[in-house]
């Protein structure tokens, strides 16, 4: 941390921070000039809050040096990760189609859906059974028989399978299940964080709709540091002013978040989009800029789903949709 | 449920609609004129989806007709729901200062902030034992040791308490919490609030910065659905591009929800802003617009507090501002 | 316009809209049933303003039918507007990549630039004459004279010119201009879009940073309701919480604007994302919606331009981006 | 400026960035640590673009240190600006109500307002006369003859006039109005900024949807350093994500502003609000948190206002209001 202090502060002033620092832990050195010093902070510095340090009046700026995300920091692990589920591998170079139905409904929906999905060359399958609805009186999932059909239908298919997972207290149910999602409701949820960075399940973890890049950096070090390095980040839109669609997809955060971090990055066009319609040039859109994979949601009958059929993909256009992102990755080499 | 048609929308359009609509269960009363047709949907339309509605070529627009939160709604309740805690009471032209530090730190320092906050009038004392922290390397709290603390301190002054929960494995802890308080990340956290809705303690639940009014309603009607009545709603700064301040403090929300709803609202200034030089005049522009009580955060030593010491009110800052809170409340009548 | 009134609406309420709509204008029919009627409106209701019907108290909701802005309709003109400057295309298929400086800077500069973006592909040379600078004190362009030496460099380089203009005023010296912009901040200046209206200039009309995509087709409107129907839109990023880029850029407009108007949608990503790293994967995401063309910022020498020199790509990264753009496009056809 | 360098950044990387500065006219002063050195830039850094600069990899971070806005800054210029109007007075302690329609629509209308609003106690009488709207189609004010009448209403009630100036080129037509007003969408119009600055006229500069408070001094800057030292700011309603009101009113701005600048600081709840029913909470919370003024809309009929009708206050609403502003600025003193 460099401390930079106003020009001409009183030394009275300067003497009363110098003192605050040190009592808090800091080793100071005084630097720059006699009219604009700075100080230069080693030592153990966790105790020293820089909006804190800001309060003193010969304060000018404070800045961190480092990173607050260690062990997500790219500067700090060059190499990209790549986390590998059953034959999907995401990162370093490889990209993955993830689609299946917003909630598994019914033995048939899924085994049907996981055949469309095979068949589309998806290479993990998704299915809500617990699934966090805004109001409390919507269909909220089946539950662990939900787990259970989604399993089955993945087994069928040779598929490896992703379901999200909201609350500590139902971890036993997900031992099957080969991805754990973090939804973008519960990226704060640090109970839920602590628990899986304890679990050595690849974690899907998706920002939330008012978060930004570094906090979504920083639920993933809750994982990291809890000794899960199988974490995936994905992009699902953001709310912004712009409400014709469900939510603002940020593609930059694509290749911003390779800038930052080793993990790999995903996007889900259909949460953001809400309308079919969308999701196919988002989903392209994405994987021109560079993204690890995509999920997208697809349903063999959306106007008999129980959830979000405004926005699944018909199987035939997730197969279409399958091609021609082979194809822009081709041509984005 | 109303559904509008295109204008000259094709019969055969209209009749798929018709199938589907009577498929799942509502009954319709197809009304309006010939050349602009009505559906008026009544029965069971409980698995109609709008947005999947509105994917029908022949439909122009579809409208709910009943606000989606039955429990919280003014219109069916008009009389305001009063809070009461202890002495304290919250709503229905009642007011109530909360104050304490975000973080019980140690037995000195949150007995000292009782006092300090008793002397000034506060009703209600907050202080964090478990806290959410946005990294996983800062100061998460003195735990059940804290609540402890926090407890005791409420005793020696006769102030009830009021702390935050964060995961529903921790509510055996809480039995001696007056209110409980679900913070902003966990505003959707359904686990939560089932868990919650089945206490009969009141709960406190703040807004998610990135929470539409109809969200935060939403969670709301969880905890009503789950027969808990006891809620109080909290503004707490949403994120906008405006990054002065930690949130943009979004008061038009407490005449809104006034309208909306029959829960008490409160406001925090002390979130938004993230400077103690703001908290003061944000506080009485919630007591002006309506607000049925303020939380601030306060702290006998800011500089040496261990979290959020830039946002916290002097406990002599704390005393001034509740005479003027007082007196802004008497102009408003 | 329908208005839906409220169940059991008391008849002396509806006796006073119906007398309140008629007296400005509207022809009113009755519909619906005798409990939950409707009021069509036909005739003059210009002077209706909805949200004003909406505050009587036996109105539960208003529903305009038509869009606002016929003229920019796709659903009134379902044919694409192809706009065609020089050899340049764009729309309805076609699709062309406009570059160049920021700002134009001296001869020298400008004629290299434009020798190396006709080099790359480009079909449209950009550069600033007139700049809006957010500071009174930052440089602003070189007037007439920079106008004067990009025409003489697309002269020379065969390529047709775009620069943005600011006042009406100015509007003599861009007689050899052949595409008019009009900037972000500029979009709802009025008196601005009038003239241009009334010109038969090509008019590049960028989105405002808070601006909806409804209130771009209305600026649109302005355009072509005055005469001028050679428009076309350009995203460029708007104003969100996500600050780590200088906008963020809305890619679902592309096809949602594609779904409500006939006219062009390009793409700048270069203010969009404020650095030149993140440039060349947002053009391709452009590409890969569908957008009818992408403005990119280039500069010869990017470390001595005077405006915007973080956010500009080497000659050769144009040149790479214009190969890997036509790629893209192949793969999504 | 202070531009700090990487730990262990190579020298020739130094080199090569101390090698630029220079070239564009700084001079550099290296300082700091020779494991972690700063370069302190003096003389003529106005060529030196901080972004650029952090293009360079050597640079780790680079700070300005003073404000972009000399002549607003408070702290340049600690003593509060007061304009004064007439016998209105606004900022340094002074608070003015002003009020009127959103447009001149009669003779009849606004001398009828004009009467009501001074027998409430405004100071300064509003009504647009050449009005921005989104639409095309909508009424756009009476122009030259609506000034006409404004002006006639003022003299006949000794009420000194605003109205807003959408373009230089009407600059004549308001020789008699008062004050005139910048509209959101005018705000970063840097022709009609400088038109303004060469002004005499007191300007009440109102904030872009999307704007910054920086960028809102940035404008107000334009009309200083032109010569106009007599400007008002007024908040008015931000773009986010809140749709539930027209803007969401930032209060949190008017203290801010308070401390960023000298200029007297305004809020209008009405274009924010959107809707009456929210104007008059709004406008006390923001005399409560300090506001040198507030701007109300007001219709002798609101029912039949031809713009705006719906957050139009009855003028015996105004009344009310004036009286508890009156209240709320003596409690809070």
């Amino acid at each position: 941390m460099v401390i930079l202090l106003k020009q001409h502060a009183p030394q009275a002033e300067q003497e009363r921070l110098l003192a605050w620092l040190r009592e808090l832990g800091a080793e100071v050195r005084v630097t720059g000039t006699p009219e604009r010093p700075f100080f230069c902070l080693t030592g153990d510095i966790s105790r020293i809050d820089p909006s804190l340090a800001a309060r003193f009046p010969a304060v000018e700026d404070v800045l961190r040096l480092t990173e607050p995300y260690p062990l997500c920091s790219r500067r700090l692990h060059p190499e990209p990760t790549v986390v590998s589920v059953g034959g999907a591998r995401f990162g370093g170079g490889n990209f993955g189609l993830i689609a299946g139905p917003c909630a598994v409904e019914s033995e048939e929906q899924i085994f049907t859906a996981a055949r469309q999905a095979k068949a589309a060359g998806v290479c993990l399958l998704r299915g809500g059974a617990f699934k966090p609805r805004t109001s409390p009186y919507d269909f909220s999932g089946l539950g662990a028989e939900g787990l259970r059909l989604l399993i089955a239908a993945g087994h069928e298919t040779g598929l490896p399978v992703v379901s999200e997972l909201m609350s500590a207290a139902q971890l036993d149910a997900f031992a099957d299940v080969d991805v754990i999602q973090i939804g973008a409701r519960n990226m704060q949820n640090y109970d839920l964080l602590r628990t899986l960075g304890r679990s050595e399940k690849p974690v899907l973890l998706k920002r939330g709709v008012g978060a930004t890049l570094q906090e979504l950096l920083l639920s993933a070090e809750y994982l990291l540091a809890a000794g899960n390095p199988r974490v995936m980040l994905c992009e699902r839109g953001i709310r912004t002013f712009d409400t014709f669609t469900r939510g603002t997809l940020d593609l930059a955060a694509v290749p911003a978040l390779h800038e930052m971090t080793h993990l790999p990055v995903l996007v889900d066009p259909s949460h953001a989009a809400g309308r079919a319609a969308l999701v196919t040039p988002l989903a392209l859109a994405a994987a021109a800029c560079g993204a690890d994979g995509v999920m997208a949601e697809m349903h063999p009958d959306p106007l008999h789903a129980r959830c979000d059929g405004a926005q699944a993909l018909l199987p035939e256009e997730l197969a279409a949709l399958s091609q021609r992102l082979h194809a822009v990755r081709e041509a984005c080499r």
